[in-house]
């Protein structure tokens, strides 16, 4: 019984603590495969080869969320088995693009830590980096998660709260070497809107909507290797339901988006992101995306949008963000809102 | 909004015009091992790189179909995302194997236009050629669908209705470079039944039954980048199913097929096929074939058969395909059929 | 008709007959990826290509399941597509990694055969071995399957029963070329307990349950080439339900185990098995594992353990084993154990 992996508890982390996380994964063209097989994706670049080599990309790189899931779900079990909610991340870069054939190591530091008032539950800041099999920085990123302590009785810790970019500056944006985009192919890659086709406040209604099943999310999430259980077992919530993992509807959206953001072919960072609202298997997902924010990337015909990426339940013809609760009158996102997610994107910048 | 792609109407054709469509897709060994899993698919050679070399190919060929499925919904969002009915196909030649590393693109000419009586929709038809990264062509085929007019006003284009040939002849099969069937191993491949067994006339029962499932059809359907919604979302229908991709019910049937023509090892043509009723999750897929032509080939050891391929919902013990039609009293498929399809396949001659 | 593949009868398998299995096939990383959608695995050294270098291990081995079911799968058509029930494994053992590539074939010698006394059906034994590309033994084993007689008027052959090792004996086992655990890495794997801290007669309880859907083990099975009818067509059974694969409830439980046995990395033999009762979709899937023997093996740094794995439907808090025949009283076992499985896994024997 003591040997199985118990979690950890509020108690069990200090700031400056660095934690190695388990399994070593070696990223596949099977992976590859079963992404496309789970979401509706079409971004040329990951898509095809020939197609990454004429931009500049050695090797077959794998869509950005395959990196960003396998090494998020390194962490699930040494940070939030026993997490109660998934607050929120910051600061997440790619720093170089992960090609099969790599693989991706995961460690943790924990940057902040502040127990809630109610003396039962905490919260845990942790700055993870994935690495690569030559030593390399693929991604990092910041979250924070409220977790159980083990003793409601333990003494608090003194509280550190990690200061956060609010979102990550464009000179902070890693562009992967070799990237050009100067003999951009707008046919093969399926829409002719280009950086300078997009305005800053724009919206973007991605149309098409998706329908979840349980089988698909859990194939998804065990591909991860994230283990939480209330994803696979009935038995673990009073419902009966299992909770879609908070990534499978992040992939299902931005797999949407490429109906009206084709050339958005790189997720350059994620800023900020919020699982609104659960989600589970009959709900059905559409998204819309919101212009942010623009800027210049020093690399051959690159630009980078800054994206707000909302996926709903339900066609949300309005494409409404912001609500009120229904229960205390006060601002709160719209009815049917699950995620909303602020990221940076690589996009040809068009002639000049 | 106007970002997104709303697809092409009726009036967006013209005789001549050639579509290069988006999105060129890698074939990897993902798509052969998630084929694996979504078809009950047994034939040896794409199963075995070892048997493949054994029958003189180089590389490591996957079926005929993933070829085909990929390379066809790249013509789905230019051609028939407002398509009212997908009405046949024709002249599909398999020009060379697909291998996993070949990277595919399609583009597609319009070759016949003709507007329905009705003035509300037309047919198209366009030929479709998929090329590998060397600018070889894979396969080519020609489809004809139903399109909505964006614009009842509209005026009718001239008809162009193209000649087609009812079958692709025998000496226009492509027998891929260095096949070989002298040494063929018959206890490998799982039947003993070689091109001379077989008889024109002859039908084959496949037996096994397969029942639908969501997820699995939507991952198939996702896996050729194939985004028609209606095969996705649960709201896009008013009874709330999901409409399965034909190209399913094709797979699933050529599966099944190895239950008695185990040896067909190659689809080397389509000649004709009708999708003649919707299949939804839930329904058992069974599958019978007809020989309908027996042709010598110029490969060693190498023979043609041309077969029908007809797929019902239930078991059809009588094997009917004819029937007719409850309320008119007139000739009609048999109740229960899903799938009528005329291909080509190559199969051992056996001994001289 | 004629021409499908019917299965043998207990009348068509004589002692020292040779079948050789149709459709070798090739191991994929697709193979891995799917295995790792369908199943919560997390050992570390199929995971990582890097790991299993680490520990010695040329190529990219993949999950010693994984072998066995392809292996397995090619035995259906052959052994048991009219078998009444699978009875039991003995002295099944992993010879040598399967790695991304190679080959696999399996053939089988009848090694016994027992007419039941009820003179419709019998028991066959076979013992199966999967040989690789270079014709080296990957696994063989044994089993034994209860076969309907085509005719109950046939004679019975003459009884022979094969002597069966009770367990694969620790001098028996092979350890893989090259296998050094002198410089593992625990925190990779994921946890400290190595084979000096498992106890004979130590039970422990690996907590995770999964719920089991009908496209998950369907997909699985067809992975494996594995056609038997009950598993895919609702229409095979009364009861409308989908029977699902024994193999889809070893693999789950095995995964499960990581969590508590995350470095018994390598199956090494299989000494014995029971499906104990039939699972089918909206079980929930439990394990847990009760050490029954320890042995030192002739490698670096390397120990094996045997272990019972025992799968339930259904959270056993008292992982309770045995039970009584609710209608006999007699000994059986416990209500809602679904596999019993006994086998060999090399673990790192840690610090001398």
């Amino acid at each position: 019984m003591t040997k199985t992996n118990p979690g950890n508890f509020f108690e069990d982390f200090s700031v400056g603590q660095v934690i190695d996380h388990a399994t070593p994964r070696t990223v596949t063209e099977g992976d590859r495969a079963l992404y496309g097989a789970l979401y509706p994706t079409r971004f040329a670049l990951p898509s095809s080869a020939a197609f990454a080599a004429s931009c500049g990309l050695d090797g077959a790189p794998v869509e950005e969320l395959i990196g960003f899931h396998i090494a998020f779900g390194k962490t699930v079990p040494d940070i939030s088995l026993n997490a109660v909610a998934n607050l929120g991340y910051a600061e997440c870069r790619f720093h170089r693009p992960v090609a099969t054939g790599d693989t991706l190591s995961t460690s943790s530091e924990v940057i902040g830590l502040k127990e809630n008032s109610n003396g039962r539950t905490g919260v845990v800041w942790v700055r993870s980096t994935a690495t690569n099999q030559r030593g390399e920085t693929a991604i990092d990123w910041v979250r924070w998660v409220m977790v159980h302590k083990r003793d409601a009785a333990s003494p608090a810790p003194e509280t550190v709260v990690p200061e956060l970019a609010p979102h990550v500056a464009p000179d902070d944006l890693v562009v992967p070497s070799g990237l050009d985009f100067t003999s951009y192919d707008v046919a093969a890659a399926g829409e002719p809107h280009l950086f300078g086709d997009y305005e800053v406040g724009e919206r973007i209604d991605h149309v098409d909507g998706v329908t979840l099943t349980d089988p698909e999310h859990m194939m998804a999430t065990r591909l991860w290797q994230n283990t939480a259980k209330v994803h696979f077992n009935t038995e673990a919530r009073p419902d009966g339901n299992r909770l879609i993992y908070g990534g499978h509807v992040i992939s299902m959206a931005r797999a949407l988006s490429f109906n009206g953001l084709a050339n958005a072919q790189l997720v350059a960072a994620i800023n900020a992101g919020s699982h609104v609202a659960p989600a589970f298997a009959g709900d059905t997902v559409y998204a819309w995306s919101e212009v942010l924010d623009k800027a210049e990337v020093d690399a051959p015909g690159v630009g980078a949008l800054r994206l707000r990426l909302v996926a709903t339940k339900g066609r949300d013809e309005s494409m409404t963000l912001r609500g009120e609760d229904p229960k205390t009158g006060r601002p709160a996102y719209a009815a049917g809102v699950l995620l909303d997610l602020d990221y940076w994107a690589f996009i040809p910048a068009g002639s000049p």
